[in-house]
């Protein structure tokens, strides 16, 4: 989202001071001010033909000053790019969580958060107006964690200046973990013929001791459940900047489908950045409904919240096509459910000697 | 635990065999086979003088043949000691919740297991009788993940060969992944006066950022929560082997008090272990509710569990000193309760300027 004479903090600097000088200009010319930001619910989200991947409709809300609540809003909002130009212009960072507490001592009482929350959804509303990305402000989430393993060699731009690494040959077998923002890394060589995002720690390490990555020239992304936005970040640039195909492997249940959902299409809440996050065109190989079928895989029975959850996945549109369709109706069938690390039942080596085989062979990846 | 003429994994072996061993004795005399464990239990738990550390008392329990359940668990003991071994010979690993799935395979559908809190149960019995750590049986957990910085040069025996990193000019901002078995870490050079381990990954980013661990040469171990094993063994040696003091940095409620209590005295479940993970002299340098008072941090009321575990822990061996008796009391006197990135509220630097280094003063670390 940079422009190519200035930098990411200059121009996050610039917008944000833009948004502020609209409150200035507003009240100057005697109005009173507002902020308009599409509507955030499941039914004003769509496909987008052009990148394919969901974003916001057409609807908005506003946020005006003609009440207290509205101008305390706006008063926060006042706050917040002080505090985010200052930042920026300090290079400095900060948590989502920090920015919550910093609120404390802002001189104006009104000005103070309420509760995380309050402050967590400003920034994402200030995301959207200002269509720069969190990660531009300096603003860091509490965890990330995810890693890559693979023969990739990147360089990394440090607080301490820069770093070479390569994702086999310099790190240990954790592998290299993914900084906040990814845009600090520049990829600088690789080997790699597809990136497979893990679900599970158990199965990335299966994995990498079975050697998968070095025989399949594999980059191993791991995701640890849903994936923070710098596990997504990565993936959609590898995508797009080394032109590779990206499956994700997860288990076989409602809640792992929605992964996949976030690593291709996106989530509701986070919508306003699909094109920055999502990888649309990445592909499923988890834990199919059929699988346990074919494999007689070891399961567990499906709860009311799984059934319920497979059900609303039935009416999400990021789910509308044949295959999750079936796919989905097939487990409401059976009413089982299976782990990834289920394959384990047929031998520890069963997932990479037979089941990812067959499977990258069939989509073509392999 | 090695001795110094066989590698773990030898010993580990043997120890594993012996048991089976036994238990074909036992059936060769004519008894019936029996396997006898302390009781784990908090009344069964013990301050050990030697070692400073809480361990097992003289309670046991015996697992015996003599009804279906009890021959059923030895079945399941004798199956995992055949697959263990097994793997040991291969040098190959598994996680437990493989080992969970496994059992699926096994031919005597007696030994399935029924859950997996069952072979992980197990594989803490095996743990104790044979006194050889689950990392010696070469089985992982699912997720660890906690990664350190600091000026320390390490060397790495991974599967793929040695990788000597220098955790911080060989790493990015995310910092050295600790791998689930940090036995296979060798120091080689550092340049340390104390070690910190973190609760929460916005205060372990706040303090990188600012530069501590430049200025203080400080080590940083980011706990992620309820540390792994692996986190509190890595502790363990830099404290033992480099002789270097540990300081734990928390939030202030009493889930985090456990957090500091697993890290210096151990936990009820690995008791058995505590010889292997703990880090008796580690001391508290988290948010007191001194502090609370002190610097007026934001806080949040005591919940009504915070209030049982606080009292719970009035009555915990573990915190059976003044100082904890003190804050404890203070904090159910005042009613709440603050988290380390509370500090916030007095600026971005206020835990790596004043909080931090005023403490530090006052225990005489720095």
């Amino acid at each position: 989202m940079a422009s190519d004479s200035k930098t990411d903090e200059e121009l996050a600097r610039e917008r944000l001071i833009d948004l502020a000088a609209e409150f200035y200009d507003q009240f100057d010319d005697g109005e009173i001010p507002t902020m308009t930001l599409p509507t955030r619910t499941k039914s004003n989200i769509e496909y987008d033909e052009d990148s394919n991947v969901w974003v916001y409709g057409d609807r908005t809300s506003t946020r005006s000053a003609n009440s207290v609540r509205g101008a305390r809003k706006l008063l926060k909002a006042a706050y917040t790019i002080e505090f985010l130009a200052r930042q920026l212009e300090e290079d400095r960072s900060s948590t989502l969580r920090e920015l919550y507490y910093l609120s404390e001592s802002w001189d104006a009482e009104e000005a103070h958060f309420s509760d995380q929350d309050e402050s967590n959804q400003l920034i994402e509303d200030l995301e959207i107006v200002s269509e720069v990305t969190r990660e531009d402000f300096h603003m860091r989430p509490e965890e990330s964690g995810a890693t890559l393993m693979g023969p990739l060699e990147l360089r990394e731009q440090t607080r301490r200046g820069e770093r070479e690494i390569h994702c086999q040959k310099d790190v240990g077998e954790g592998g290299y973990q993914i900084p906040n923002n990814p845009d600090t890394i520049e990829f600088l060589d690789h080997d790699i013929d597809f990136v497979m995002c893990v679900e599970t720690g158990g199965m990335r390490d299966r994995l990498i001791e079975n050697g998968f990555d070095d025989d399949y020239n594999a980059l191993i992304v791991h995701l640890k459940g849903q994936p923070a936005r710098a596990t997504r970040r990565i993936t959609k640039r590898l995508r797009n900047e080394l032109d590779l195909p990206v499956v994700v492997f997860t288990d076989g249940d409602p809640w792992s489908y929605r992964i996949f959902g976030s690593v291709a299409y996106g989530s509701i809440k986070s919508a306003h950045l699909s094109e920055y996050l999502a990888t649309p065109d990445a592909r499923f190989v988890g834990i199919q409904p059929q699988d346990i079928v074919d494999y007689d895989l070891p399961t567990d029975p499906l709860s009311d919240s799984d059934i319920n959850a497979l059900e609303s996945e039935l009416e999400d549109p990021r789910f509308m096509s044949d295959y999750w369709t079936e796919q989905i109706e097939l487990q409401l069938d059976i009413g089982k459910k299976a782990e990834q690390q289920a394959l384990a039942a047929r031998g520890l080596d069963f997932v990479t000697d037979e089941y990812l085989p067959t499977r990258l062979d069939e989509m073509g990846v392999i």
